[in-house]
């Protein structure tokens, strides 16, 4: 018995989410039953962090128990990637230590949300870009970002769900930064998350970047603590989760 | 009673071909039912060309009877864009001469093959590009397709079906660029093309990438007229119809 590591992509669209429930599809409920095709035994996933419905992920992190000591790294990734539905795939596998678990290790997770910003529908990015037609001052969106980095209570930019006993998180950075004419990414670096709350910082930042907010506003939504305050939630199929550090 | 043509896009993942047929989702199918809905009859509708199943447009061309006369073209772009399904989507509209047909009239067709070469997938290509992992030497695939350029009967590099009586066609260029590290685009123009032949082409140019055949062998395969030469079809998903001129 060995401790391995994968970093994984999926494609949320036809997934309900990460975690696995009973009988919807989810990304834990494939990626185990894939490895249960591998190993012949049931076996169980820790990942670094769970993405609600339609979220994707090109650098997802889990670990688990591989009961086969022979397997090698790359043994292990080939056997899963020929077992696992087209909409995931593992591209990194490697060995850890015993207690490892991604979820309490993770130093930095970064998100990225890309954001379709053209007239022009682009029917190709239509799952994975939130097509947001009207003209975005990134500067001004930057302006307001500044106000979220650093450690804060984050409520006001969060979703409604279970509640989270301790509601400080601590955003490292977030960059704004056009790829082309028409495509705008919001990458969001930070230790952990409270639920929804990247969709809503790039929710209430787009508020900002229409001019329908000063900058100034996502301070005083911030610091309301209060969710009615704040402009709501980004589409889902807009966030990748990017990258996880350890 | 005015005649329109419409340049518009589709996603061909979810659809059975571009032709109309009873009892599964075309594309002609879902553009003349949204039709149906905004003019409250049944309007036919005649394309510049027929994709296969799988295959994707970025610029087909349409044209149909609009028997509304108030309408302007932005009002007709709307109006369909609101009643098409999410996966095809209306570009542009314009008013054209009343025998307009594209099919006839169009000059060119430009199509598009994306091939992702790398060992490494990317799922969220997987619907857009042919994965293929080996490496590809992209000066030898251009010395192959010269031998494509200029009229010739292609039936070697066709797909069997209905015979068209007349075989020969005309290739007025073919490029192949690395867009990035791992993505190749086969550009294709033509006049006009037997069924199956771009896909034909690409597969017999990747046969020269890899090395397993001399550039020459696409001339010897041409030459031939016959299909068992040829190196078969490249997969429906990598294929765009981008452009028709006219």
């Amino acid at each position: 018995m060995r401790r391995v590591a994968i970093e994984f992509a999926y494609d949320g669209s036809d997934f309900f989410g990460y975690q696995r429930q009973n009988s919807v599809r989810t990304v834990q409920g494939e990626l185990e039953k894939a490895l249960e095709r591998v190993f012949k035994i049931p076996i169980q996933t820790y990942a670094a962090g769970r993405t609600d419905t339609g979220v994707h992920a090109t650098g997802q992190v889990a670990a688990f128990d591989c009961p086969n000591d022979k397997l090698s790294e790359s043994d292990i990734r080939n056997a899963l990637n020929a077992n696992l539905p087209k909409d995931i795939y593992v591209k990194k596998v490697w060995f850890v230590s015993d207690n490892f678990n991604p979820r309490y290790e993770a130093k930095c997770r970064i998100y990225h949300y890309f954001i379709l910003n053209s007239k022009m529908n682009d029917i190709f990015l239509r799952k994975y870009t939130w097509w947001f037609p009207y003209e975005l001052d990134i500067s001004k969106m930057r302006q307001g970002a500044k106000y979220l980095i650093g450690t804060h209570d984050f409520t006001a930019l969060s979703k409604k769900g279970e509640e989270d006993t301790r509601t400080e998180r601590t955003i490292t950075n977030i960059r704004i930064v056009r790829l082309r004419k028409n495509l705008i990414l919001v990458r969001v670096e930070g230790i952990s998350y409270l639920r929804g709350m990247v969709r809503s910082i790039v929710a209430n930042l787009v508020k900002v970047g229409i001019g329908s907010w000063e900058p100034e506003k996502v301070l005083e939504v911030l610091e309301s603590k209060d969710r009615s305050k704040s402009a709501g939630l980004a589409p889902a199929h807009g966030l990748f989760l990017y990258k996880v550090l350890f």
